[in-house]
């Protein structure tokens, strides 16, 4: 089975300013590819609480996401922090500062600061995926996978990422009922015990009329999920 | 210094079905307050994960938020998880019973099931804040504060719950540039090794006109904060 952790880095995230978005497209991602995503650990732009997380989830995870804290600006850490984990030094990496080179002919104002150099300076010796269009790499070290925190960018290399994150998909079914979660709870356990290798979950609406309670059922075994579903539609009056 | 970090209990969100929207609530809130929010960690429905979870960071953090797992269901797995990490055995709490029955005469065609009886079956010893207008308890145990997933739910308990969580106020001004993130580097970098007290964050905006970057400078001495805002407001040409 494959596992995944992220590791969100943003001051921005724990003080309010800004809302996380990457946490949910990672999450409706590595659910088409059937990577089960364990844990979600949001930190601030410091550099050994970043080391001491990666070495963790690295460690217990097939796949690790970090976000943010890759652009050219002092609160931009995280590559430090990869390369401090991992020990892989930081070194100019070549292709990088082409793309990046290259990209700045589009915006003739611009000259190669030493702060626009530091986003070619990638832990050495990592892997990189290309994303169509961006000249940002998607740095890759061991099992953890280096995207930036803006959302636009986040999504479309996650994307090119895709293909190199293997799993075992799961089937799920969702079930809408009019009853409430004290009327169907006793009809979830006895399905949940029953049908043990599937997850069911029960998420009740709040201030909605077209529904009560939506009742998810999960598992990789096709057969199980269905037949799970189908007692669990009977048993709440529900709908797909 | 008071310090928080928030535990958010929930399969729905590590796969994708629902977007977490307590944390940045919570955020905002800790913020007013003067509360440092450290730490974010998001985990699934299991007992012996929020377990250990609970124990660490009820240990390393002034308060303790959980979101999740307080409803009628068998995957409502919170109180007992609280209830073993503090040893607090489980037992029916009087007058929340009594608040679930008086709820209960809004919706008559709803008896008291065991499942409903479960969400009066608290760790105890705990203390309780009531909200105004809601049956529903927050229970406190120690430093812990447990909050139910459901947004409209988590947001009017932790209001009730603000006079409680008591920090240290920061001033936060917030400065919009048209200039470029690696044009505003070295200077930001500059003002943030003089104002070593202060927080200073750089944020682009993508695909949007209104500005290049929002550049925002945080801290507990108020003095600092402006110098600081004002030297980055020339270097930038920025505007508030």
């Amino acid at each position: 089975m494959s596992t995944a952790a992220a590791l969100i880095i943003g001051d921005e995230i724990l003080s309010g300013k800004i809302r996380d978005q990457n946490t949910h497209t990672l999450a409706q991602l590595l659910f088409e590819q059937g990577v089960d995503l364990m844990r979600v650990v949001v930190i601030p732009d410091d550099i050994p609480t970043i080391v001491d997380e990666l070495r963790k989830l690295s460690s217990q995870y097939t796949y690790v996401f970090t976000s943010g804290g890759i652009g050219p600006t002092h609160d931009d850490k995280t590559y430090e922090a990869v390369s401090k984990a991992f020990e892989r030094p930081l070194k100019l990496h070549e292709q990088a500062l082409s793309r990046l080179v290259e990209n700045m002919q589009n915006y003739p104002d611009r000259t190669l600061t030493e702060a626009r150099k530091r986003m070619a300076l990638l832990p050495t010796p990592c892997e990189i995926i290309w994303t169509p269009g961006l000249w940002v790499p998607l740095v890759v070290v061991g099992n953890v996978f280096v995207l930036p925190g803006i959302p636009a960018y986040f999504t479309s290399m996650l994307e090119a990422a895709r293909s190199h994150l293997v799993g075992t998909p799961k089937h799920r079914i969702q079930i809408y009922t009019h009853m409430s979660e004290g009327d169907i709870a006793e009809g979830l356990d006895a399905t949940q015990t029953k049908y043990a290798d599937v997850a069911i979950g029960s998420y009740p609406r709040v201030n909605d009329g077209s529904y009560m309670v939506m009742v998810s059922i999960e598992g990789r075994d096709r057969v199980q999920v269905q037949q799970a579903a189908e007692e669990i539609e009977r048993a709440t009056k529900g709908y797909r």
